[in-house]
């Protein structure tokens, strides 16, 4: 997106502009697809009398975020059909399975969809944590009824409740060997960061599964969960957009320094909508105290930016536009963007990014690694070969 | 210092080193330079019966850190006389005024030093805001008397207490006057952010007294603040050092989009102990983002990296230090650092910067402006003219 477009000029119409569609030469993944149930009672098949009860009056009890939101209600405002959905209930994931296969998979050329859900968010933050986990399960049961099943090109990451390690690993070993299930989604919002010991079983079903461990900004400073600064709660939207990158950073800084990556050497973590331009400055910060501190966490033994560069993966979306082009460059240099970053829409959220309009300045090799390959290997998407065949399709 | 140095390399004697002393061509102004008193008896003079008697009793009552720190104590050995300090009570600020002038000022050849304090850190986060007051008054008379009034070269901040903001404006109006009194000093750690509405009596009053507005983090998660991070408590001390940055980054929002400086055009911010390679990240992406929201907040009126380059200052201590020497200098010129930066040691810290082994790589004309000018305007040194007696001793 150009620095410059206004708020209207962003909501463009996918399907407009097919120049990448038409012209690529590697399929595109695309690992940030904000899904969601048209409505509350979409989940009632999936709960137990008391638990649909309770979420039929209350809800999860708990919002994502207290703030004013851009665009129309958060979305694309092409996304939302105000005939059908009623504006108070407007949420800012996509409801619409078949609209989104047109606009989205059609429209924009997406030819691998990772589902990462959004109105589980709030989940972890609820004081009940059973209640929370038989949110997650009904979510997970529904989106693969309802979203997975629809189209081939879905992929779900499941939702699962931080707050409760043992019962989210048994999420993921219910579903985890499910073809088109490819990892697990947290939100950031959290009372501890997660290279905490408590949440390692989380990690050994993910490693056990061969699932990628993706985490998003949610439910900071709602629920049970610390303010989102620690200087406590912004005041507007556009303030708390800028803390979002301190959520990832904490949790990226717990991982490395709790040996996370040590304990755990074949998982893979996906950062997802938290932007990246902030990853270098701390990799160079990361690297220069361990330097001058490992002694008294010895069970790091390698340098921060090299469990980065091996273990995490950052979605592109949103991605910053420094008012000098080359900067951009530099930044994906000297976080080796070649291998750390993933190409994301952020679909259907109001600044979200068109693939055809996304990174076109750099080489088709770079391209093909954050458009295809780093999240065909970050959420094993290759296992049966099918992304083989993805490939000599398009590229054919 | 280098990249490699070990940590008992980095507590280089002052003195040892004096290249850029003896061939310096401009002044040096140290943004930071920790000071506190020998022992709690020091204070007692300046408090009231019943204050006297609780800190004896029992001191401020919450830490600024409850993490593992590096060096000997946090500070450099060789600023350590354990005869005469005894172990459980070494803090990490400087308590040896003579000391202090025979190593950083005559020793590294610093030739103004701005007093940043640090015992004062919690006061803001203790449940008695009177009681907190008066200590940050005690200590503050208590630092014109000892440490002010024993070398031409120092100066102070105040130390205030940010949660009583009309509390502070007073201490402001009672100090600010004094002049060697050139700024305040808050820690990071707070309740709300600092664009909120409630602390503008305290930017009134360093308005009204010409004196610069400093923060530098300390007491995150201490007292009655918020947690460091919206994920919670850190476990390890080098964990805790990679959450610094957003310390500042979420009072650097809250100031630009509350407005605060259209309404103090004149107010200059000191972010101090904070690093600075997550600045021009941070510019870009506020820029982006108030191109597409600022419909929300219509009393921003300019570009976020332009009330930045206007009014914020970075003191130059952590210094990140890339694995590739020329993004150092991207960074700076990205932030404009000829105009943003500004000079610090650190000392007494175990991971000070002496001015001899910084920024070498740099122009003579950026480095007088980081070493020297900047810090002059930021904050108000030369009123009556002794910065440019000052220089045109060093320069000659």
């Amino acid at each position: 997106m150009s620095a410059t477009a206004t708020n209207n000029e962003r909501q463009t119409e996918v399907g407009n502009d097919t120049r990448l569609h038409k012209a690529k030469r590697f399929p595109i993944v695309d690992t940030d697809v904000h899904h969601s149930f048209f409505d509350k009672s979409d989940l009632y098949p999936y709960l137990s009398d008391i638990y649909r009860d309770r979420w039929a009056d209350y809800g999860t009890g708990v919002g994502t975020s207290t703030a004013h939101n851009g665009g129309f209600r958060g979305r694309r405002a092409d996304t939302i059909d105000v005939e059908q959905e009623q504006p108070a209930n407007i949420g800012t994931s996509a409801i619409d399975v078949q609209d989104t296969i047109d606009r989205l998979l059609d429209g924009a050329g997406v030819d691998v969809a990772i589902l990462t859900g959004g109105p589980m968010g709030g989940a972890s933050a609820m004081m009940d944590i059973d209640y929370a986990s038989a949110l997650c399960t009904a979510f997970n049961d529904y989106s693969i009824d309802t979203w997975v099943a629809a189209d081939p090109r879905f992929r779900l990451t499941l939702a699962i409740n931080h707050q409760d390690p043992e019962g989210a690993a048994r999420e993921i070993d219910r579903l985890g060997q499910h073809p088109q299930v490819v990892g697990v989604m947290v939100s950031c919002g959290a009372p501890k960061p997660f290279g905490f010991r408590s949440y390692h079983p989380i990690y050994e079903a993910c490693v056990r599964n061969g699932l990628a461990f993706a985490m998003h900004f949610g439910a900071e400073g709602s629920g049970i969960n610390p303010p989102p600064t620690s200087a406590g709660y912004p005041s507007y939207y556009i303030e708390s957009r800028q803390a979002r990158p301190t959520f990832y950073m904490a949790h990226l800084a717990s991982m490395i320094f709790e040996g996370v990556f040590e304990k755990f050497p074949t998982l893979k973590v996906g950062m997802i909508e938290g932007g990246f331009a902030w990853v270098p400055p701390m990799l160079w910060k990361m690297d220069l105290d361990w330097k001058g501190l490992r002694y008294q966490v010895p069970w790091v033994k390698r340098l921060p930016s090299e469990y980065v560069k091996e273990h995490v993966r950052f979605a592109t979306q949103p991605m910053e536009e420094p008012d000098r082009p080359e900067a951009l460059k530099h930044i994906i240099d000297w976080m080796s963007g070649e291998q750390t970053l993933m190409f994301a829409t952020d679909y259907p959220h109001w600044d979200w990014d068109d693939p055809a309009m996304t990174l076109n300045g750099f080489p088709d090799d770079f391209r093909r690694r954050v458009f295809f390959d780093n999240a065909v290997d970050t959420f094993g998407l290759n296992k049966n070969g099918e992304m083989d065949r993805l490939l000599s399709e398009v590229a054919g």
